[in-house]
């Protein structure tokens, strides 16, 4: 591509609205400019990127045997009543009325629309498993947008549904979805991590998400050092610490706090360290289903002082309420007799259950449910019994890693693709089934896995950029190579080399983007090179052709190099990964 | 593709909803399925000749300079307030609102929303000419959707939209876009015609659609025998017959012609043919822009018996009212003193405009102005004036080609392209300027150039199909070559044959069929295969491979071929154009 042909629509300035690093370099970049609130056209540069992505996306699902169609963005509302989610949805999905006040809506995701063809098209277990994907634009009426395309209302997506007779070939083939999506997180060039994840809102029992990790991202992911276990700090599991617990050492004996309700407040008004001490919260337990009638009964969560509560591990033990509701002040005190203070597991009459860390303490202190009055030296099965140890709380940075190698980091990542097992929430609903191998009918279980393709773009500068602007990994770079001229319309020689090296590596297939607007200023093309994010650029003039060299300096190097200027263009296609 | 991980989902049976013959083999071929009105999943066989169309399409408009872009399909309803088309569109605009009631549409075309973003990023001449284009899904809320993707609601259309300082740089990118449409048109390998259109209500003063000629379509395309010349017929010229008129030979008669009031009528009744007489219209003349309280003067227009009135012709002449507007005849009979069945130009106090063809009849019948009377040897200047002659009239086969060269045939088109110089319309009525080399503000010229992608599709059908199905054009066939075994799982022969073939030519980037259905019946995988098109076919079997041989067919040839077994791969690629 030839500049004077092209639209570079660079800005120095940086514009107010764009919060997020990714934001503010797409727009100063030239890759997208804002039609409207979570509505961006995508220019030339940004959409080179974006189909550059599509194109890996498409090829990975392509060789993993999913098959490439095509669903309409606006569905029907008959269709969402049946699965159930016209009502549940949100106003995030945007509704519609034809001219003739039929209802439809903007499709945010298709599972009713695929499930409705597949029940009519597919009807033996010969033709399964099936697997069909699109790319497609997709809606979602955001009530914030921001973020630029990271929290677009209008964005593209790459959709996938299976549809399986068994949970095994379920789980084959979301095995291959796996394995799939990491080839293309691979190929683009990210460091991403497939976490273990909820399974949310859109039902089914087992999900991925695949995260890049970057310090912007709105997720906290936790790894291990050692191996590829990853998995939402929502749901990472928090082991038990090694070896027996420590035998008390200590008098348990009453300390008088006046005053002091929370772990901070002991740790500075008597030096007891955070970790040497548990809280105690007290949350609703289960209704007895006999008698629904009956209040829900308290039950206590302890933890180490220094450790947060996870509401999700909590919500899903049994004997406690889901969702996971705190118990009000009053009944505290009326029931237990102090305030939230000064509540500990020491004569408590209601069940407590006790996170692994916590019941690993000797010698601790704890509120002794006496407003005002704590403990010390309190030890466990001594001092109180230790009926129930769970799972309660969040993974912290050096935690062991659950699956045993290493220890837990934790970093914030962007989520770029979810992996789920359906089941059979929507064919259930939808009645989708075949006939199995008896001629008896079976409803289908399902699969779905995302990509939110534009979402990848804007992650991918997150991860990779500096001061200068964008650093593209080679894959998705809008361009490979940036030939820039000095005065390229005074000199011959400058404009015959140019011309030679943009001919000879586009007809290899390179994407090169020559600089020959004819009074471009050296700094402003150079500046444009480093924002665009352009993996390598030769800088060609009449003073380095003299001496028969042309400077060459790769988008992550600190210094320019020079290079011969006859083997240049050899030179530059070893670099050029293609 | 192996078939048996495809979805072919080919049907016997035509869909009763199905009127034209491309929806019907679009259902049957497994291409598409209906969501809704209007509303079409693209199935894995009809994707893939839509993205060939799509790709021929990118290609061409990149080679002729074209930048591709993404604008949101959702627009914000203010910018079509600021061109006025928000309050003029009809129903067909889908409206809809958002989570906070702000008011958008589902775009049916970009014109707005390009040019805001073209006067942000465009402020010097020296940016210009500048032509931009997407491939995007589009939405239009027909009244009545039909004939499948023909006139669906959503559809995938192409549309660029490029910016000028003067009308000669408008009309180099408009030739440059009409040179790049035929090259689209020819590499899919349609039959069409770039043809001279009207330019309705979207503006603009030039504008060529390109029509592929098939029965089906909606309009009728007049073309030359001989030359390049093809327009619209409502708006070919109709030229005058060649050589002087004819020498009066009778003399003018009165006829007593009781309640024969038409010219089928006065055929009947005394064999008078129809090219022999004339017809007089009377229409509304142009009010007088000075005197605007009085009534519009009355206008005769008077046309050869069997030729037909070309109303957009006639009304835009000056001195006829537009849009056109017949007289009542309550005015007529008073002004004129008979009924319209028996008028005539003879005497005639009004106005009388003369079609080119009936101002070159001699001896010719007309109305008396007299209820139950024809004049009969009527000749021009000797009877009646003839003051003014115009070309009024829709062409008819056999007339002279406008540019000389041939004589015209008419055949039914439809339209799959349309290329319009938009001139200022959107750029005036949106502030679109530039400045000028002397620093002088000037509002661009604005060209617009549409694909309909999806429909091309479908009128590749409409053009190209026999009794047994699809025959597609090569360029854009879903599979260029299906491989048709016999009992493949029986025979170890015929299997290695099929995947070395299927191995062979995939390896060369042809897209090959193997049909590798264990149980699959050979009459309907030989039905298949002409169903869905795929123009290349070999049959493979034990008996054929014992002597040797392999079954070939083309999908336009009559009968099969015999080739050496050991030589099929080379036949097939020197076969297939790739």
């Amino acid at each position: 591509m030839r500049a004077s042909r092209y639209l570079i629509a660079t800005q120095k300035e940086t514009p107010n609205d764009a919060v997020v690093i990714s934001h503010q370099l797409m727009l100063r970049a030239g890759m997208i400019r804002r039609l409207s609130s979570g509505l961006y056209t995508w220019l030339p540069t940004g959409l080179r990127v974006l189909r550059k992505v599509e194109k890996i996306v498409r090829e990975e699902m392509n060789s993993a045997g999913a098959l490439e169609v095509l669903m309409p963005v606006v569905q029907p509302a008959e269709l969402w009543e049946e699965s159930g989610r016209w009502q549940q949805y949100g106003p995030e999905l945007l509704r519609i009325q034809d001219r003739h006040d039929n209802a439809f809506c903007l499709g945010p995701t298709h599972e009713e629309v695929i499930t409705d063809l597949i029940r009519t098209e597919v009807n033996s277990y010969k033709q399964l498993p099936a697997n069909f994907y699109q790319i497609q634009t997709k809606f979602r009426d955001e009530i914030r947008p921001r973020f630029g395309v990271m929290r677009a209302r209008e964005f593209t997506m790459k959709d996938a549904y299976s549809f399986h007779l068994t949970a095994d070939s379920l789980q084959e083939t979301y095995d291959v979805m796996h394995a799939a999506y990491c080839r293309i997180f691979d190929r683009i060039g990210l460091d991403y991590r497939p976490v273990l994840a909820d399974t949310g809102s859109i039902g089914g029992s087992h999900s991925h998400e695949f995260h890049v990790l970057a310090q912007s991202g709105e997720d906290d992911i936790a790894f291990s050092s050692e191996s590829r276990y990853a998995a939402n700090v929502e749901l990472a599991e928090a082991v038990a610490p090694a070896g027996e617990r420590p035998a008390p050492g200590k008098a348990m004996e009453e300390l008088h706090t006046p005053g002091q309700k929370t772990i901070a407040a002991l740790e500075q008004a008597f030096g007891i360290a955070a970790n040497t001490s548990v809280k105690t919260l007290i949350v609703l337990g289960e209704v007895d289903s006999e008698d629904e009638s009956k209040e829900a009964p308290l039950v206590a969560l302890v933890l180490r002082g220094d450790h947060e509560l996870n509401e999700l591990k909590a919500e899903k033990l049994p004997g406690v309420a889901s969702p996971l509701q705190f118990a009000p002040e009053e009944r505290i005190a009326k029931e237990l007799g102090c305030g939230i203070g000064s509540l500990g597991p020491v004569g408590l009459a209601i069940e407590v259950i006790v996170d692994r860390a916590a019941a690993h303490l000797a010698d601790f202190v704890c509120g002794a449910n006496k407003d005002d009055y704590h403990l010390t030296g309190v030890n466990w099965e001594r001092d109180v019994a230790l009926k129930r140890v769970e799972d309660l709380r969040n993974v912290v940075p050096g935690d062991a890693s659950p699956d045993g190698n290493g220890t837990l980091e934790i970093k914030r990542g962007i989520e770029v693709g979810h992996i789920f097992q359906l089941g059979t929430k929507y064919s259930e609903a939808m009645n989708a089934s075949v006939l199995d191998e008896n001629g008896k009918e079976r409803v289908m279980t399902m699969g779905c896995y995302g990509i939110g393709v534009s979402r990848v773009v804007a992650a991918a500068i997150e991860q990779n950029h500096d001061d200068a602007g964008i650093i593209w990994p080679e894959a998705i770079a809008p361009f490979q190579l940036a030939i820039v001229p000095i005065n390229m319309h005074k000199s011959e020689a400058v404009q015959q080399k140019c011309e030679h090296i943009y001919e000879a590596l586009t007809a290899k297939g390179i994407d090169v983007l020559l600089m020959d607007e004819p009074k471009a200023r050296l700094g402003g093309m150079l500046a444009d090179t480093e924002l665009m994010g352009i993996p390598h650029r030769v800088v060609i003039g009449d003073r380095g052709l003299e001496k028969g060299n042309i400077e060459y300096k790769g988008r992550r190097d600190a210094e320019n190099q020079e290079f011969s200027a006859d083997q240049i263009v050899d030179i530059l296609l070893e670099k050029i990964a293609h």
